[in-house]
């Protein structure tokens, strides 16, 4: 999917959510874990019951990891629902990944090839080299991590070189690697002040944007400050909305939480001219 | 497996080699193609011919999972295969994790849990809450991105804040999270003379060193800035060990230059006191 098609997805369903799919097995409704592959039914029934208020789904890859090769079926199978049934749904693998070059060659053929996400998230600890790899195949994305939006991203994020944070030089260096069609930036919504400052460095990319709901961040503050005149936003949510109830009605109620998102982001959306 | 351990297994083996399984499914012997799981049988014959010269494994995950469920299998038997028949040797998961909080539990129990490996490759850019999940399992290891051995390494780690490039600020404020037991460091070898100011701030951990062999590093210039009382160091070699032949004789050529590099690396030792 390219910018293009992402900005129009939005505009059309009056939307910029990302629910993620952070599906812990521990956390899941308990009568699920009598199917044959629970996670998998799990998301089957959050992605029917959110499609049609969400334009991104962002599975959180250690979710599906922390149960070896029985997760990664999980998660393959749930890739594969989307791309089947809502070829028109983003898909963002969150793997955090980001290795020298011929290493970062294999996760983007894990995820872009092998399973056919539309976007990585990519560490940018490495350089240029190791996020290459993922910026080769066309319009799949990389979505680097800029500024992050737990307690740690206060250790090394901050460090700052002649006036300038790591963060800022992770968002400059990294558009001479690729432009707006290819590349988003990870901005944690606990600092949406800051987006305004990031907006001056980064005016036309898309920002994923977590750590509205459950970390605290308001919706409201995000679009305020990071809003551009395509949208250029990526909210996601993942607890709020995935695990809203862990009784029979979980589906229900991840339908009823993703909608209330979705219409705090369609007023929101008035403001933006498309 | 503990500081004293390890440091004793280098001692009984006279080497600090540590074998990368990079088993990249496109490079493997073609005649291994028509077994049911060529890269577990690839790795079983590497192990076998090499486990004598060795200290330490390392595959990279990223091979594995560029084949999906189905390369996980392959990984999951490669670890259960170096526990049960060679229980003395350290596994190294490179995999080069980083998330917030709640995620790198998880892939804390991916790879020590599940997978019981002793080590895991971790990016420090999300911070301390992004590494100290890994550090809460006893025994287990993290093994802390610092200064890497690719080009892209300058893009980032030698921003500089007060005087103090970023990989030496990862290298001080990571000791207050763990110390020489749980924590190692991985510092290229293409920059071996730096070795000398990074044993400065961490004389007492093990630094795990890519980058000798096909990517250039002199195990002689390791050795000679990089060795502390207890060897302190782990040498990764991967492609030229495991693919010193891509014919039938591939595991007694690997086997060869395992040997060649372990008597390399006794030779070095002799300077070290235990």
């Amino acid at each position: 999917m390219n910018y293009k098609q992402l900005s129009q997805e939005i505009k059309k369903k009056k939307s910029f959510l990302c629910v993620g799919l952070d599906s812990d097995i521990n956390k899941i409704p308990g009568h699920l874990l009598e199917k044959e592959d629970p996670m998998f039914e799990f998301n089957k029934a959050i992605i029917d019951a959110t499609a049609e208020f969400t334009v991104a789904y962002k599975p959180n890859i250690a979710f599906y990891e922390s149960e070896g090769a029985v997760g990664w079926i999980s998660l393959e199978k749930t890739v594969k629902y989307l791309k089947n049934n809502y070829p028109d749904i983003f898909i963002i693998a969150d793997a955090k990944r980001g290795d020298i070059g011929n290493t970062s060659n294999l996760y983007a053929r894990a995820f872009f090839s092998k399973m056919d996400v539309d976007a990585v998230t990519v560490a940018p600890y490495m350089g240029e080299d190791s996020v290459s790899p993922f910026l080769t195949y066309d319009d799949k994305w990389v979505v680097l991590l800029a500024l992050t939006s737990n307690k740690g991203a206060d250790d090394f994020q901050y460090h700052t070189d002649k006036n300038e944070t790591l963060f800022e030089s992770v968002l400059k260096k990294s558009q001479a690697w690729a432009g707006k069609e290819k590349m988003m930036y990870v901005v944690g919504a606990t600092r949406a002040e800051m987006l305004a400052d990031i907006r001056k460095i980064v005016p036309e990319h898309f920002l994923l944007v977590p750590g509205v709901g459950a970390q605290g961040g308001s919706l409201e503050a995000v679009a305020k400050y990071g809003m551009n005149e395509n949208c250029g936003l990526l909210v996601n949510s993942s607890r709020g909305i995935i695990f809203a109830s862990n009784g029979t009605d979980f589906a229900i109620r991840a339908g009823e939480e993703a909608k209330a998102m979705q219409m705090q982001m369609q007023v929101l959306l008035e403001n933006v001219s498309f």
